[in-house]
């Protein structure tokens, strides 16, 4: 254990950034919030928090909205949505310092390699939440359930820092994994990200509605096994066993409305690019068609175009 | 050719019977047609064709709303919607004499063969309308473009028949075909309908806004060329080169509705058995999955049981 307190940074405080740096704040860490357009209601009322885990409120966060303001941070928790990923470029190098370590709390494929092509001495991690939590409104997250993160680091070598974050994390309460293996961890997601954040915007359903039909659930099935199948193309070690675990997992979760789902309700960009392009794509490089999730990310491709053009 | 004039009955005045019934028995042929719903209006007001090759109306149509009434026929034209064919097994003895032909006029794979087995010694040919249609109203059809059939026999042996069938609707206006191959003549059909009518469902969209999206484009390539392959297991030979031939064809429409975004739009049970499932079951059967054919199978099937389900 490294003897100094950590200072975190959190790029993106919505349901994600704005429940894992609340609770890492209220715990005594040093957290430094980077918020968009809820400045002024972080400012003026504070981050609010409604868990299941109990209820809280950090009245007066460290909150910024430009990181220019900002210091460099030991570690920089980035919950974006992957759709602006773009923005890294401009966000990131304000808060770095040669040590500092980037965590991409993120879902897909490729955002660790696509973000060290960009900053090649970056030290780089990816991490999985597994958690329902929703924005709510402006600097007001509700968290649903769940809420284990899993982390694992890309290039291997940052495990006195990680384990460091990681005790940081299980004294704030949040149940933590350190993953050995990033690649398995990730796609380990993907198995369910893909079936699961896809059809229930193609089908307009939540978890419990697709469930409830065999095909449906067939198909998923067929998703699932194929992911698993392109997983091990990029050295992932994920049993067949994985997808009925899933699904058992799922038929048993109270109803809910995937990430993807409620981008689509709310007219957002949908994340199709790296949890469904970048796989599809690459597993195709290796030779192997991911035909059924090509196809679902075809769907939502034209989903999206028209879903973003026709927001009210 | 035969010397006597051929007794027709058509089963289900719809967009395609009302049409080529319709077509026929202006032109002098003997035509008995058996409405459900429209009965009254047939009766009272006669069967309106509004057609871009000249409208006409038939103010007596030789019209009954129970088989029991009608007399035996030579020809029997089915124009049902497939999921209607449960009812032939009622609908078909009184018309039948020995030597009477059965048409279906339908979309799909296996219908045929299904009839065959309630049926063994009938006579059966398959059809396949090139006709963009719709009942517009009761007793009432409106022809929107092309209009060609294409007839195949299904056991081969009814040639001096169907010439006959081929020389009355050619009089009467009717471009025919006869295709010396029925498989290859189902098959070609379906390369166009399995990914426009699922895809226009799926994707709530016309022909055009399908079009317009390249990964769309790509998804029915895909599609098409799925259905080409499976095709040469039943024996069918149709080339690859088919495929761009479609696209480019549909390309050139003007926006158009499959009938099953109608059904759909509609609320009324989609025609999934004959158009998808039948096909992607068979295929299996010789050990090839038509993996994105059957993707679109499985979500057909979710969206028509809440569509139906959902009829106001």
């Amino acid at each position: 254990m490294c003897a100094n307190k950590l200072r975190y940074a959190v790029i993106g405080c919505g349901a994600i950034g704005g429940y894992y740096g609340g609770r890492l704040a209220l715990a005594g860490a040093d957290v430094h919030f980077l918020f968009h357009s809820d400045y002024s209601e972080a400012v003026s009322r504070g981050l609010q928090v409604e868990s299941i885990n109990g209820d809280f409120l950090l009245p007066h966060p460290q909150a910024y909205r430009d990181v220019a303001a900002m210091p460099p941070c030991d570690v920089v928790m980035v919950s974006l949505k992957t759709v602006m990923n773009d923005h890294l470029t401009q966000l990131l190098p304000p808060l770095l310092k040669p040590s500092t370590l980037v965590i991409l709390i993120q879902n897909g494929w490729g955002m660790e390699r696509d973000l060290s092509l960009l900053f090649p001495e970056l030290k780089i991690a990816g991490a999985m939440a597994f958690i329902a939590s929703n924005k709510v409104g402006p600097a007001h997250v509700r968290h649903l359930d769940f809420g284990a993160i899993t982390i694992g680091s890309y290039c291997g070598e940052q495990e006195a820092l990680l384990l460091q974050v990681a005790n940081d994390m299980s004294n704030a309460g949040i149940p933590v994994v350190l993953a050995p293996d990033l690649t398995t961890a990730r796609w380990r997601k993907l198995v369910w990200n893909i079936p699961y954040n896809g059809l229930s915007v193609v089908l307009r359903s939540t978890t419990d509605q697709l469930m409830q039909h065999p095909d449906v659930c067939a198909l998923i099935r067929d998703l699932m096994l194929e992911v698993i199948e392109a997983s091990r193309l990029f050295g992932a070690t994920i049993p067949e066993s994985f997808a009925d675990e899933m699904l058992e997992a799922t038929r048993k979760m109270r109803p809910y409305q995937p990430s993807m789902m409620l981008d689509y309700l709310y007219h957002r960009p949908m994340e199709v690019e790296y949890l469904y392009s970048r796989p599809v794509r690459e597993a195709c490089e290796h030779g192997f068609l991911m035909r059924k999730t090509q196809m679902l990310e075809q769907l939502l491709l034209f989903n999206n175009l028209h879903n973003v053009a026709e927001k009210p």
